[in-house]
């Protein structure tokens, strides 16, 4: 079987972690395995499925000897490594805002638009962690009718934020239990036991990028580059796994019957629906999984065409690793990248 | 000045402790104080103002003797000591869902619809703590342009459920940072670090009780019994304080710059909207004050019409226990209760 040489840029992150053990346990085909991270980590080791790892420095011998390279790291990195690395010849799978609205660069969540992969130009980038979990619950509901109107407000966590913040949530939750006094340094308000409106930074237009994201991401991947939607994205104390309470607007009217069918049949996500059990959704449960939790599947009282529902995924797996390693699969599947090896 | 007979029922718990500090930071003219919980506290020592009361057993006799009966408790003990106080003569205010929606019983949120209180027959009922902000918000809204849908997401506090709920979130955050199992008691699951869509009962439609409550309290509430609304009500891991995502589709479009105005003169409405100085409302923020913030105020991207915001309030005061004093007050004002001391 044909392996592949990957390069990993962000390794000691929240993501990178994740995306390494994602490639275990997937049985990714590997060549060479190099992983990168910031300059206070070159040098450190880390081990990779019981195998030593020195953290390299990115260099440009590094790129033009990957297939494939993996970036989440700052957008600035992903702006420099990921130009550099088209260029040399592998391809780059981005994490970051960096590239995602490029006409050039295909924005992929594979379930919903793998086919944009066949047009790419090196460089691949992968959804906000929000946006991810809501272009497939849209995408799987989109044969039952045309959908004219999404609100969404989301519930995420702060390991999209990264490592340090899962920290600075965690002490200072055990702060606030001591009745001791809370610095915020990550964020800038306490989020421990508190709810921030506030992700990535504001707009002139009162959105944050964040929201932006959402919106503009959706678009693209769905394909629908005038589909009216709105978010609010807030951070809350949780430490894994994005929520997001959804009200979507059909053309006609859809049963919440056949919304949960097209739901459950849809790859990549599961359908967690039973009330009565007290079953839905949450990110305690979402936490570790691939699939996307969907539930409360119902009508929306606000529009006789209208379906609410509620959704967790966990923003380091299908938000963010999981999604990237699917695209490498798929982008192998499809012939796409050539080893060097 | 005259002062009036009040009788708290429920007065240890959260909203009954919040309501007696109320009673004390308004100097609500008192001639008599009488406190009644359940069973199990009677007898029980309270210093309220710096005076002892003991907690007695809600008879005949204490209601016969009171102007006001405030009551926080079950529904079941609202339902029995509301009518009982109504046909002793007592005005009872009542922060329950038993008497909500009876066509008889004034649903009011002072400066919303105080016009309300005149048609009284011995029962007040108080809105749901997560309704009161919303209304007030819509109210302020609704003279820029006649309201034609709304969708609203909360971000909603553990103390909205009690005390034990409180206990529960801070000792299982704790399990969870000692890395202890945690046993959910009082919520069907862990809150700690998560996040339930799941407030109050389900209902077959698959909504929450809790969600139908803010649509048909709203319309109560606003006049309006057929206003569009959607509602998907979350549990946090905050103590005190409900947060709310609120969309609204206006008849013409309204500009967020007369939005503010609006909502800046509107009494109990505190704007805190300065996303540049990242300055927008939190629940640690509207924890202990009166007003209702809203911020994040913005053109819903999804509607040529909407309007977004966000808005934090104390579930417990307006929410709750000031919601029911500024009723006692405007009753008092309007001539509504004769004192019989």
């Amino acid at each position: 079987m044909t392996g592949y040489n990957i390069a990993v840029v962000g390794a000691t992150g929240a993501v990178g972690q994740v995306f390494l053990s994602m490639l275990a346990e997937r049985q990714f085909p590997i060549n060479s395995l190099r992983l990168c991270a910031s300059q206070r980590s070159i040098g450190r080791n880390l081990v990779v499925n019981g195998r030593d790892h020195t953290v390299e420095l990115v260099t440009d011998e590094l790129l033009a000897a990957s297939d494939f390279v993996f970036i989440s790291a700052t957008t600035d990195v992903s702006r420099d490594v990921g130009r550099r690395a088209a260029d040399l010849g592998a391809v780059a799978i981005d994490d970051s805002s960096a590239f995602r609205m490029d006409s050039d660069v295909p924005l992929v969540v594979p379930e919903v638009n793998a086919a944009d992969l066949d047009g790419h130009k090196g460089i691949v980038a992968i959804p906000n962690c929000s946006t991810t979990p809501l272009a497939m619950v849209l995408h799987a509901l989109s044969g039952l009718s045309r959908i004219q109107r999404v609100v969404v407000d989301t519930y995420q966590s702060v390991s999209g934020t990264g490592s340090a913040a899962v920290q600075e949530l965690l002490e200072q939750s055990g702060q606030v239990l001591a009745g001791a006094t809370v610095e915020p340094a990550v964020y800038p308000h306490q989020i421990a036991f508190n709810a921030l409106p506030h992700i990535d930074d504001f707009r002139q237009d009162g959105y944050t990028k964040e929201e932006r994201k959402m919106i503009d991401e959706t678009r693209k991947i769905l394909h629908m580059p005038d589909l009216p939607l709105s978010a609010t994205c807030v951070r809350v104390p949780v430490t894994v796994g994005h929520s997001e309470a959804v009200h979507i607007e059909f053309a006609e009217p859809v049963d919440p019957v056949d919304a949960r069918s097209a739901l459950a049949d849809y790859p990549g996500v599961q359908l967690v629906d039973d009330p009565a059990g007290r079953r839905y959704p949450m990110p305690i449960e979402a936490e570790g999984e691939d699939d996307v939790l969907v539930g409360r599947v119902r009508a929306d009282a606000s529009h006789p065409n209208g379906l609410a529902l509620w959704l967790s995924s966990d923003n380091l797996r299908k938000g963010a690793a999981l999604n990237a390693t699917q695209i490498a699969e798929e982008m192998v599947r499809r012939h796409l990248v050539n080893p060097r090896s």
